[in-house]
């Protein structure tokens, strides 16, 4: 079950203004469930978006890509579950157009301001008529209201469905951020594309979204993982409509760093959900490193102590197994690292100094904050001012379960 | 249960000329076991040594380094079990120092022809005083003919005790090659930590044996992984008594080639021994990248795959999962990967090109292949002429079972 997170109520969805939702049950794998999700965008958005780095990336990233690079303005997301069309040549890209010229068509702009999206099964080639033909459905429940029902649409394994809205106020204007994601970390590349949409109805520029969503991605999605795995289809989206009457904010305006700060609290919000509704995940753990030399070995130091079975198996049991954390942090990679002068605390218990267990520390200390379902890791480095946070789970049975049964 | 590996005939571990050994049940950590292990070698010996890379390297690692720097001819080795003496401070470098000083006294020999090793729990002391209380019987029983013994005291959470001998001929003389080692994988960094003796009789000069020890191990322990994590005690040392009557052999020797060979075909045994005990393992991986740039982009490719919880669990399920398989290879981090160039074989089937499934394959093929015990993932990235082999094991409900549970 997830670590405490259960879905938003519709209420707390805030519609964007200019942003309409709409979905469809298309059947792409399985009936009775809604699987493909349009998004209609006002002429004069701003879109920005971000894609996985995996080589073997799906054939609807790549199209996403040009299509941005093209910059004939984005009216219309196109997101199908089911099936990722990833592993599918040439056939995949021509599949994925199909899609977008037939939304195209039906809502009178070009194919190129159509994003393509899909997540599922690979290997498979996309039942692209099947996607065609649910798509005046989704078309005729158009409705700026509908943020939880597209969270739902764009579900695979999921337990949950993953939302968040925030108002500020900028230039005197009230505006709307609203993202939804999904994922049950990136444990799954056959079925558990990470996907993210934040949209909001502030005014701003090309450049300062471009900016806000590479300083947004870089302070979650990217600072999470479950195993460590890069899914072929991983995308966030960043959109504004530029309707709150705002005057537009760019990279120098003094409101830039307010509207950067609540899209990015939306994203990490999302970004954590994906990791508390992890595959199997009984505890989330939040892993800080600081005072390194640079982000990067900050990073590194973060990475290995996240991504190592034998802690996440440790947490799962509610066992504080200092000996594991140390050991990470020595095979992280950091060449000149002196064990000795750095420090290692449990949530804010001291727990390993001098190279090894701290003399202050009592191990019912470890065991109580283990027991704990929110863990608090923090390494200190004392080698610079640097400091990076990302977030996991733990590693259960019942991961191994899921990902040893899931095609059968 | 390990996978197509059993303990070896006493009688299959031969006799290293001027090699001899015995072990003491010391009651280190538990009574009842053989937990220290005493190796001597004769006045003239050469002995090379490769360690952990883990900053957080553990006291007697150390204590290795340092003597071996001294170059004053190592007269014996010491190892012990349960308490692999790391993350201990300068407490651990005194209580290692004391146990050389023991041995060194009973042997008439220098402290620093000592070389030690621990193997056990992390961050408790050494019981140094129970370590030195069982030399006299260790020292008692010492004799050449005491190789599986050796290899049953080294033990830890290993299920089968590790060793392999072969037979040379070198200028005439026949030479042995006998080699132990223990370990679960890397999976245990603080019960299991990876150490392999390889003693021959030959005579080789230094620089060669040197030479020798960094080509074996890059053969062998380098390329096996079980979970990724890298322990603080890994050690792998390689002796040569120089008894055997060979003229010395040295790198530009014609015999040198044969030498190496041996050893390092010694060497790669011990290692994959390690990988069939590999924790929960109920598959033996080989994982071979060819065509590659660079050996490094190889190796890259290879431990993306072997290191994947993702492909570890489609294995314990017998899943021929090719998009787990095709994900890792795209984010190993080859950033000018063309994914539609590159094969992917199971066994000898071809499973998947040009970006996805292989049109000829069937997935019978692909479960007939999942379902041995032993299984070969091969991929052609077609770049260049680099090549790279490494060994892991699946991952099973019994890995989290170990290593979720190992302390309670």
């Amino acid at each position: 079950m997830p670590v405490k997170l259960s879905a938003p109520d519709a209420s707390a969805l805030l519609p964007v203004p200019g942003v309409k939702l709409g979905y469809a049950e298309a059947h792409v794998r399985k009936p009775n469930r809604k699987d493909v999700l349009v998004v209609t965008l006002p002429a004069g958005s701003r879109v920005s978006g971000v894609f996985t780095q995996n080589r073997f990336c799906a054939a609807p990233v790549v199209l996403c890509k040009e299509f941005l690079a093209q910059n004939e303005g984005v009216r219309a997301l196109l997101v199908n579950t089911g099936c990722a069309n990833a592993g599918t040549g040439n056939l995949g890209l021509q599949l994925a157009q199909q899609t977008c010229d037939a939304l195209a068509g039906l809502l009178n702009i070009q194919a190129n301001q159509v994003l393509p999206f899909s997540t599922g099964v690979i290997l498979e080639p996309l039942p692209a008529d099947k996607v065609i033909a649910g798509l005046p459905q989704a078309i005729a429940n158009l409705k700026e209201d509908n943020w939880l029902n597209a969270a739902e649409a764009i579900m695979t394994t999921d337990i949950v469905a993953k939302g968040t809205s925030r108002q500020i106020q900028l230039d005197g204007k009230t505006v709307t951020i609203t993202g939804i994601s999904k994922g049950s970390g990136m444990i799954h590349p056959n079925m558990a594309t990470m996907l993210g949409y934040i949209a909001t109805d502030a005014a701003v520029s090309q450049k300062a979204l471009d900016a806000i969503i590479q300083y947004a991605v870089n302070k979650s999605f990217n600072c999470i993982t479950v195993d460590g795995d890069t899914s072929t289809n991983d995308s966030l989206i960043v959109m504004a409509t530029n309707v709150a009457g705002n005057a537009e904010i760019c990279e120098a305006c003094s409101e830039f760093g307010l509207l950067r700060a609540a899209i990015t609290d939306v994203a990490i919000e999302l970004a954590q959900a994906i990791v508390r509704d992890g595959e199997g995940a009984t505890k989330f753990m939040t892993v800080t490193v600081e005072c390194g030399k640079t982000e990067q070995e900050c990073r590194k130091v973060a990475y290995a102590i996240a991504h190592s079975p034998l802690i996440k198996t440790a947490f799962f049991a509610s066992d504080p197994n200092l000996g594991r954390i140390l050991a990470a942090i020595g095979y992280a990679g950091i060449d000149d690292l002196d064990v000795n002068t750095l420090q290692l605390y449990l949530g804010d218990v001291l727990v390993a100094e001098n190279g090894g267990r701290a003399t202050s520390y009592r191990e019912e200390q470890g065991a109580a904050i283990m027991k704990e379902s929110d863990i608090l890791v923090r390494v200190v480095l004392n080698r610079g001012d640097a400091n990076i946070t990302i977030w996991t789970c733990d590693f259960s049975y019942d991961y191994v379960k899921i990902n040893a049964d899931y095609r059968s």
